[in-house]
């Protein structure tokens, strides 16, 4: 017999950042395909030290099931950490700690979405977003947005075009895959937008803590006024991937919807990850851990930057991010991403096509590429390789490359 | 304004177990009502032997993402021991590891269901999955259980009253809530009509290992003929499930579309606690582990048995499960086990009203108790408690109590 599945199966397929990722995983590779961070600055000891003070304290404890929400005292200190940082007012009942925000992602489109309503988003927009709401079976809307962030004016006509708008989901601080940051007038305009339609705003901020030129803009969950707005949060670029603990803050009346879609989803979170991150975050200075890698990822950045003003042939174009850990690169129209992957794998280079990051498909000519990964030395090196297949394809006459 | 939320959240509510958790965490409260392991038996000084050596050896490896499927040891070791314990013959690539075996549970809805497809389970059934399943708004068909597992001609009866059954999901072994255990007759006589009515079986085995009695009878992945069968294990039972880390096995057509809606819902189960079980697994004896968990749950299951000969009154009737956590016991009709439980916790006794077991509601003069969490002294107590409290009910006027 054939299974029969779900159809929400239909339009899901398997991202093409994790199934390039399994390719790439060979050392001499030069890969600016994941949005990895950089293990060697992982607190490998520190985290063996938490571990054994974890266990020896309160190992029946951190061995057994343990609430839906998380881990009390670490719900405290991460709202203590969002106030303190962000300029929010939230409360510890507010912070739901999830399977790496992720799941928060899912958990959304668990709560909001039936078939065929809207989720507006930006153009480009996160992968793994439109892979977790894709589930839910949402029409994506996808909303231009600039150098400054969405432009609200954009907003506004593709709102005016919806029948079912339900969500907002944005990245606001160094965004992926574009590496671009919203502006203050930005970000006020476009929530004020949002309140007036009556959109629940869903901010990711994965990288927010990773800024290398000025300051972070406030935190959408800090400018509110009127609607809601969900603030996803991760341990991931800021301590570790590997142990999947993130987080989300929500107003209380739609909290205890997550609450509730969180318990039949995994019952809860790894007590045993949740009270070693909360001993590190008592006994170490996360911040000063915080800062090393801001400086490392600031450098790579600058590399990856000086090697594309003399490796990437005229007519390209590169967002340059005040932060996180990608620049968006867009080719000469009818030159195909997709073609210059073939060639640069041949060379031990990897990145991942822009097209993906496009719920509604289309700009086959754009690159995301990640500098976190590498160190500069091979950064230069791989920038100087790609520069090579796109001087090549860019020379090539037309019609030799075009759209998939 | 009021958040819109979707339309799967209409039928979910919290988990009355989980609610009451949060209640009787008091340590006077002698609680028969969560299906917490005995934290006294988890092995804390092992992991954390393993804890400091996975960080020492593969540290930058453990704290980093991995693959969608699982750490491909561990993957490997799980196939090798349900090979040698259940008679499968299912290979590593066939291995999912899981956030617990309650994430298996939402995976199988998110790739299976349809609004109003059909799940047929045992009645009563397993509330975590009633929870997982329920997001995905199936219908639940409750199948006549006797004392030798889901009885064949009812599921013959319930298939030929569904429009779209689409999954049949049981927990074979030591059930929870009912601690019954299917006959191998059962066994084979149901997975035929199984495959002959194109029905994919969900087997949850989370108590397998835990026989107190004869041996356990083999698993339906073993015995599989036809039809597909999606095997649910964890290890939450046999090691602790403080880390959320479970597996499922399926048929590799249907293992892929599982992984696809994993890497939406949390990208990966940790890495650090998939290393740190893999060397747990290599470095100890997992099964001299499990053989005391045996012991000591085989003693509670005994003092238990005991007490409830002495305690109760007549007309309330139990059952003896070989296995497992619980045990289920049945009070004359019109007895409303809720009732029951109000006048318990004011004897600091706890347990779970069986009534939320049944997807369709009704039985109401039903309870779950769980033998695994507390000493023998404790279970003797407490069963002499509730003992009174049912005397005391069943002594009331008929019409005093009834279903809620």
């Amino acid at each position: 017999m054939t299974a029969r599945f779900a159809r929400r199966l239909d339009g899901m397929r398997a991202s093409e950042i994790r199934e390039l990722l399994k390719i790439t995983q060979q050392p001499e590779v030069i890969s600016f395909a994941g949005g990895l961070p950089a293990p060697e600055l992982f607190p490998i000891a520190e985290l063996k030290i938490v571990a054994a003070e974890v266990l020896d304290r309160e190992g029946p404890r951190a061995l057994q099931y343990s609430t839906t929400e998380g881990e009390p005292g670490l719900r405290e200190t991460i709202a203590r950490r969002m106030n303190s940082q962000l300029g929010t007012a939230v409360r510890a009942e507010e912070i739901l700690v999830t399977s790496g925000s992720q799941q928060g992602l899912d958990l959304t489109g668990k709560v909001f979405l039936d078939d065929d309503d809207e989720v507006l988003c930006e153009s480009p927009t996160y992968l793994g977003a439109i892979n977790a709401f894709r589930a839910y079976r949402p029409r994506f809307v996808e909303v231009a947005t600039d150098d400054d962030g969405m432009v609200p004016e954009e907003l506004e006509r593709s709102v005016a075009g919806c029948r079912h708008p339900k969500l907002l989901y944005v990245v606001p601080n160094f965004q992926n895959p574009s590496g671009r940051t919203w502006s203050l007038a930005r970000r006020q305009a476009v929530l004020e937008a949002a309140a007036r339609h009556g959109l629940v705003v869903v901010e990711d901020d994965p990288y927010g803590q990773l800024c290398y030129e000025g300051t972070t803009p406030p935190a959408l969950a800090s400018l509110a006024r009127g609607g809601p707005v969900i603030y996803l949060g991760t341990f991931s670029k800021i301590f570790c991937p590997g142990m999947r603990v993130g987080w989300l803050a929500a107003p209380r009346e739609i909290y205890e919807k997550y609450a509730l879609v969180k318990q039949g989803a995994d019952l809860h979170t790894s007590t045993l990850a949740q009270c070693q991150i909360l001993a590190y975050l008592e006994r170490f200075d996360i911040d000063a851990s915080i800062a090393r890698i801001r400086e490392v990822y600031r450098r790579r950045r600058d590399a990856m930057l000086r090697a594309l003003e003399t490796e990437f042939p005229p007519g390209v174009t590169w967002t340059r991010p005040r932060g996180g850990l990608f620049l968006w690169a867009t080719l000469p129209e009818g030159v195909n991403a997709r073609d210059a992957l073939v060639r640069a794998l041949e060379r031990d280079v990897a990145f991942v096509p822009g097209g993906s990051f496009f719920p509604n498909g289309g700009h086959e000519n754009t690159m995301r590429l990640n500098f976190s990964i590498m160190p500069e030395e091979r950064i230069t090196e791989g920038i100087r390789r790609l520069g090579g297949v796109l001087r090549e394809l860019c020379a090539a006459p037309a019609g030799t490359t075009g759209p998939a």
